[in-house]
């Protein structure tokens, strides 16, 4: 079966604004980069949201939420900010057990051209794919359980930590 | 422990000769594709060869079999030309059951714009971490069991076949 | 008055064929070029045909030769294989004097992250902008009259030679 | 002679901060996109300063001027960001008669996919050679002289305006 994507923004997907000088949204980015990498699982892109993760409100988190409950893939991957990747990802390890949930992002924009991004969701879809039920955080190549992850926010990197 | 990481050249890192206009190998761009993907998994490369797969000799494959064996890791990527990647699947296939082995590879050279290389080399990462024992072929998103494995060469892209 | 620019193919224009890995041409990156450039002077292009110089027939030469002698445009830009730019500027100006004529091409393909099209191309056009009447060679910031210019092979890349 | 190209900072330079999440100024990437144009001129780098042209001071536009009254070359390229750049060409317009002085810059970082900053240095580059003495401004494909430049912010582009 399908691995259902669900976008919710981040630095994934910003682009850079040439008329006011600033990083913004617009569209994902998302399928585009499955057609970069020529995927052939078959995914089911839905966006959610375009925001910033440091922006991201409770509601949010709910749809969110809401969604990975209720889609019929038992498979997904979800692009989010990093900087709230561990909240969203608490909030779902505690309310999902039934389904495999990959979080992923980028430390760089896709658009630029020294992006984490296409190796990020490389390795979110093969993750999504081979662990159990569960919610994980997938970045640069490591993947953490939900309870034991803690983004380095000086070093821009994520860490286990220990599990609560 | 440290992934493994064996590389065989293949189109993943040809490059342009711009002298001669043609398409070369010089060095391998793996480390370079790890660094941009600030990959945290520790990763041992070692060049075994740098050659096109179709001009991969009986006595090449092998030198990957036994640096496969022999190296103490027990998770092995090989990055690989496509065009023979089932054929080193099998021979590493049927000789290793003790180790997980993730052939890789890109139908587009890194250093183009539109290449597959690094959403490949991020899943086969992954692939590496969470598969059982066994020798497998990840490219665009699907890993596949090496005796379950063909290149469609008029599609340029992967199947699953029949097992033996 | 708009620049007009005529497309020969050339290295500028190859792309990497996945499925037999190779280089090839499909369509020409041009227009793709002006518009990253943002190009915002008047630009008309025609694709005069696709070739890799060194296959360029005197055929397809008298039909460029043609094609800037009949335009409206006072003001060209030619897009050409670097192999035997020489050649088609020889003749262009032994025959062309009453309009400015630049050839330009690129060392590597401009879908090759490395690739040195985008900056020939800019250069190319503000050459056309202010040269006075004459043929020309505009390849990596310099420029050079038709009967001055000499590729060296060797070092990949064009040199001012004794004028006849 | 050589051509000295004097770097003040602007958009072409801007990098994204992975630990902050936002555009900054690192070092300039002036003499890595000479060598990706593999520019054959010779030209002489000297940063001034790195800053966003908003933010550039009255002294700031001094030490500009008299860095190319005093420089010995007499055709300078000089990066700016775009939003005061008409500001600094008319106080080097009006100062600077016996060289020719080139302003140019991007509507994009350079380090962005998406820049424009590769073909506005190749054309610079080429106009700085071509034209007359005076002091004028290079985006995008065309050149205007210093008294009839405006940059037209809504739309993101440079545009004629009456002489005064």
């Amino acid at each position: 079966m399908a691995i259902k994507l669900f976008v919710t923004g981040g630095t994934f997907d910003k682009e850079y604004d040439e008329i006011r000088g600033r990083l913004y949204f617009k569209d994902t980015h998302v399928q585009e980069m499955l057609a970069l990498g020529r995927c052939r699982v078959p995914v089911v892109v839905r966006t959610l949201m375009m925001v910033d993760s440091l922006e991201m409100s409770d509601q949010d988190r709910r749809i969110i939420l809401d969604n990975c409950r209720h889609c019929p893939q038992q498979r997904i991957v979800l692009t989010h900010g990093t900087d709230t990747m561990e909240v969203t990802a608490r909030l779902l390890g505690e309310a999902i057990r039934d389904k495999t949930v990959v979080l992923t992002g980028a430390m760089v924009p896709y658009k630029f051209g020294s992006s984490d991004g296409l190796f990020n969701l490389g390795s979110a879809l093969a993750f999504a794919q081979t662990l159990p039920r569960g919610v994980f955080v997938a970045m640069n190549g490591r993947c953490f359980p939900w309870d034991r992850v803690v983004k380095n926010r000086a070093a821009g990197l994520f860490e286990e930590r220990e599990g609560k």
